[in-house]
């Protein structure tokens, strides 16, 4: 019984794991920021800078974790960990840049917004389906995935 | 295999996404405050109360969803959709408190206490009513599902 | 269908119960702290220790929730809860060492850091094995839960 959930849902534990490490990854610079403030004194902004990248990203983690693995469950989970990676990708950029001297980075309190919005959208799909499907019995859940996996491809154009 | 799955989840996971909205409505506030602020510093103790509220409902955010899914997988979906609904107002009611003149505010710390509790009560009914199934054979779960249904309704009374 | 699913998860489900219990536990502690501190105004320094273990403790919850259901979902979820509980085990710890007079406390910005990395293991471990299985039809799984079970008693000894 357990290789059919672990079948529908491993792409996604794979996000996970990879989000997982994102986040280590973030508290160590955090941590390693912080003993450098005590020695030098100097660069507090640098210090209070990273807390705020990582404030920012772990305020937008749950929501973040709630809608990817709704869209899985409900639709198909290979756009879902797509859009997740891409994501991760996003957070990591936004992270960097935060941190780096302020000319170059890319502020701005929330980030990855669209591509919440397409998990978000694509949950939607997924419930409005299944709906269909219970009430009338047409089957259009091929057809919307084919969809849904194309548009995930799109999201890396820009 | 999916059908069954989604059918009963879905409307945890339409509360779900309508908790996800009420994030980014609240992340868009604080943003837009944010910006406030740099332009006339004096509005400063507003921005502090919203990013206050902000961090607040987040913070009780993971715990939130983790009693809700909880309650809905190891009992019914409806009654902890129901509740979590009214957490959804609660929580509205909250911040638009806490965000506006300190009179009308209502603000503590915790909120929606009542409704977790009865969350995290339908999470221990649902595992004892397993229990009770798995050792005697015994089936409860139909009465006790009612009782639920019924006591979700009496949330709104106060 | 609903018991076999539960069969499967209710260990997990009772351990995020006790971490909602400490969640809260948490929360009410952080409110009595900054009720003395209207008052007092000396003991500043304690509720800013308090909140910066709360702050903590917070950030790190989703991530260890995540790691934790999925370690639970894709091995077994004896070990996973088992893990879990000794990560609660130690966070209380560490609120209650943080919160204390400084010398006895065990600041660190991160805590419960080797649960955390066996939990994530036990993750790579199930998914690695699924692949296993899907792909050359060979059943480690049995082995591997074994193993595990054995391996997190050994996290107990240190």
């Amino acid at each position: 019984m357990y290789s059919v959930v672990v079948e529908h849902i491993y792409l996604l534990v794979m996000v996970t794991l990879i989000s997982v490490l994102q986040n280590a990854f973030f508290a160590l610079k955090v941590e390693k920021e912080g003993n450098n403030k005590e020695g030098q004194n100097v660069r507090t902004s640098g210090f209070e800078r990273v807390c705020c990248a990582n404030r920012n990203c772990m305020d937008a983690y749950p929501t973040f974790m709630a809608v990817m693995w709704c869209a899985g469950l409900c639709l198909n989970q290979a756009p879902a960990a797509f859009a997740g990676m891409i994501y991760l990708a996003v957070r990591q950029k936004y992270f960097v840049g935060y941190m780096g001297e302020t000319s170059q980075s890319t502020p701005g309190f929330l980030f990855g917004k669209r591509i919440l919005f397409f998990l978000f959208l694509m949950c939607i799909v997924g419930i409005f389906n299944y709906l269909l499907v219970h009430y009338y019995g047409s089957e259009y859940k091929e057809y919307v995935e084919t969809i849904t996996s194309a548009a995930s491809a799109l999201l890396l154009i820009p």
